[in-house]
């Protein structure tokens, strides 16, 4: 199967207009998170759906939700073959710290191979490599598919995912199908092609506190008022200790290890921890439990983080406030079997009995995902490996990833269909942060990958 | 003296007028620690030096500095009368959190007896308390005084105060008085004349935390990145304990406990601490060191306060990210004979001290003062609390005061004069915190104050 089919030889001269399109998506700042961008989330959104009518995809619908619109598609004309189905998500994150940036988020910028833009791996690049697989499909096969596919690309993966969620959960018989490929993760390494069978899950809180009615001056209460910050250092401080351990009662009680042949496929896999404290993470040392190799803890053991404290004095210099409120946004990463509402009760409770005098407090739950572990029993794993190995000329790999993609676990509930992860990112991405890229040589490897996919799943 | 001299019917003659001049400074947003009023801030110099000007102060310059101007006047043709250095700033706190205000800060409304603005309190309005009760003399008196005045009026109190500091240091002979009058502090209660003698010191400080390189997606990092927040929440936990008790070693070894008879005094006072806890703070508890008073916690015990912490994502909603970096602000209130430098130090080597693996910290002095305790024993004191028994008809109690006025120390250090701390604040006007105001009634009566002051010292 190494040989060059129609479609595979549409998309190679087809890249120059594939890259163009897929610059002109990056360019719409379609931030989930932020209220200021819904009309860019709508535009993103229609943006989407165009794209797929263009290239002869049917039924192509923007459908609304409670928040963010979903679009969908079907071309459903292949019987007897199988139903794929291709999730991605048209929203990003927000691109703050912007003076981080080299280039600015939303005017995407080739540089060194790379696409520099937000959203340009996570994840408009890679599900945009779904959309002109599908095209080369199409427009070399005179306007069929070699399998039934539908595709369902959602704009709240970065918040809530509530808008897929409801929809998964009461129209499944919309989304049936046999398999579902999803492009929102990364490959082990350049060149090494890789399928991801396992996601953390997710349970994202905000904590308020509030001290005094009102700001108060420092100096005249100081010693006498409650000062929420301190209280929520307090807090944090005794939710996890030095060595990374979580210290929430019953955090650990339903994780479920790794096993030993996993364990061990982790350990043959090229994984350099100086290069990548230097090269991926940049501090002065690696933290976390001892006793568990990086993969392991990023990729099988829970944790603990705090992404932001707002409230209070946050611009230059000095100003001498006890604020009467403050916030900590503090998430848990999950793994199997822990249960994200579950944690959240866990989490809560012991926050609440950390509550330091004077101070009230507030926890709200903001997103929440089940940690999966794909089955890999399954003939369309091997196809997959089978189709990323043709590209890439090396044997595909399987790996977990740290991060949360909620959706799959709904996947697996309601549609009962296995997710292939053929995901083309690279751990030097940075997704989430400041100049986020992806490599186009990688971009049109993922085309292919799943131009292959398809045609090996309807031979 | 409870005549009326044609100076305090002047005054009271020329309230309406005081007031609206009052509230034309208050307009000027003069916010010293950020750098887009600078404009502001210079606008409100040249405001007060015209005042001064017009009033018939004379030799009215604005003395440029490293940073904020000066104002400074005299009139000294009263041979063998005392001369009194009039102290303010016409500088304020930033506003926000600006949503919190029920009428926008710097557009002064009057309700219910109070003028409500930005630095209607501090210090503005009481500084210019100064401003009019000079003119009330000099324009009853054919342009003549009945004591020697000089009045400095810096722009930087809320921040550095370094420039003053140099001014004070370099050119003592320019400030040559017997006794410095300053209005930046309250009285005790409504109505209840107050002289403070006793000050906080500051030693107020940033703390910058740096952990990876550059912001990682806390899916994939989370287990192995240090986290700069996680850190500092660590750190800040381990300042001080759950009763307040600061736990930086050696931190109390200078401090000096107020006399047996100060302390007696103190209990005389009309405090109530239910009505102080429900009105003032207005938490669901106090805070602070067993075993001591809140006047005694607030005004004569050293604190330690966190007032934010910047950095990571604070916008609405979830980001799953680990920042490269985050910052705290924490500042230490002092008393005597804490020396801030020394303790800056202590505070260095043990937030240093409790640095955790794979962060890196940077510590940043953002402004220090001294604490005083100011002498009694001289006629001044005496004088002064005879005039505000004038106006108030009560007894003029001694109180302290947990805020802290850096350049009082210097001026008791190069001026060798008393400073008389004559406050007309209320401990409900809000300094610093949004809301604030100063009781219109304080306002008169603190122009009366230091007018009969003024006579009562040249007669």
């Amino acid at each position: 199967m190494t040989t060059i089919s129609p479609a595979v030889s549409f998309a190679r001269e087809n890249r120059a207009r594939f890259l163009d399109e897929l610059k002109a998506l990056l360019r719409i700042p379609s931030v989930s998170t932020l209220p200021e961008h819904k009309g860019d989330i709508e535009r993103a959104a229609k943006w989407v759906a165009d794209d797929l009518r263009r290239s002869g995809m049917e039924h192509v619908e923007v459908i609304p939700t409670a928040g963010h619109p979903l679009v969908y598609a079907d071309w459903l004309h292949a019987p007897g073959r199988p139903t794929v189905l291709c999730y991605g998500h048209y929203d990003v994150q927000p691109a703050d710290p912007l003076e981080e940036w080299t280039t600015p988020p939303f005017e995407p910028v080739e540089r060194d191979g790379s696409l520099y833009a937000r959203g340009s791996t996570d994840d408009k690049g890679q599900m945009f490599m779904h959309l002109k697989a599908l095209e080369s499909l199409l427009k070399t096969g005179g306007g069929k598919l070699p399998v039934n596919a539908r595709v369902i690309i959602e704009g709240e993966e970065e918040v809530s995912g509530e808008g897929i969620e409801a929809f998964v959960k009461n129209h499944p018989d919309r989304l049936a199908c046999d398999v579902v490929v999803v492009s929102d993760t990364e490959m082990f390494a350049p060149g090494l092609p890789s399928l991801t069978v396992g996601l953390r899950g997710l349970c994202y809180t905000e904590i308020e506190a509030r001290g005094p009615a009102t700001d108060l001056h420092s100096g005249s209460y100081g010693g006498a008022s409650p000062n929420p910050f301190f209280a929520l250092c307090q807090i944090i401080s005794r939710l996890k200790d030095d060595d990374g351990r979580v210290l929430i009662p019953g955090f650990y009680d339903k994780v479920k290890a790794p096993t030993q042949a996993e364990l061990k496929a982790w350990e043959s896999l090229p994984f350099d921890e100086p290069r990548y404290l230097k090269n991926e993470v940049g501090s002065t040392a690696l933290t976390g439990e001892p006793g568990y190799s990086v993969l392991y803890r990023t990729w099988a053991r829970p944790t603990l983080e705090v992404h932001g404290m707002p409230g209070g004095f946050t611009g230059a210099g000095a100003k001498t406030v006890i604020p009467a409120r403050a916030s900590a946004k503090v998430s848990m990463r999950l793994v199997p079997d822990q249960e994200p509402q579950a944690i959240f009760k866990l989490f809560s409770d012991h926050v609440m009995s950390l509550c330091p005098k004077g101070i009230r407090l507030s926890i709200k739950q903001l997103s929440v995902g089940d940690a999966v572990v794909v089955n890999t029993d399954n003939r369309f794993v091997k196809v997959a490996a089978a189709a990323m190995a043709d590209v890439y000329k090396r044997e595909t790999v399987t790996i977990r990833t740290g991060g949360s993609i909620p959706i799959v676990a709904s996947f697996q509930k309601h549609l009962k269909a296995p997710t292939l992860l053929m995901g083309f990112g690279l751990p030097d991405c940075a997704a989430h942060g400041p100049n986020e890229k992806f490599l186009i040589e990688n971009f049109y490897g993922g085309i292919e990958s799943l131009v292959r996919l398809f045609e090996r799943l309807g031979a």
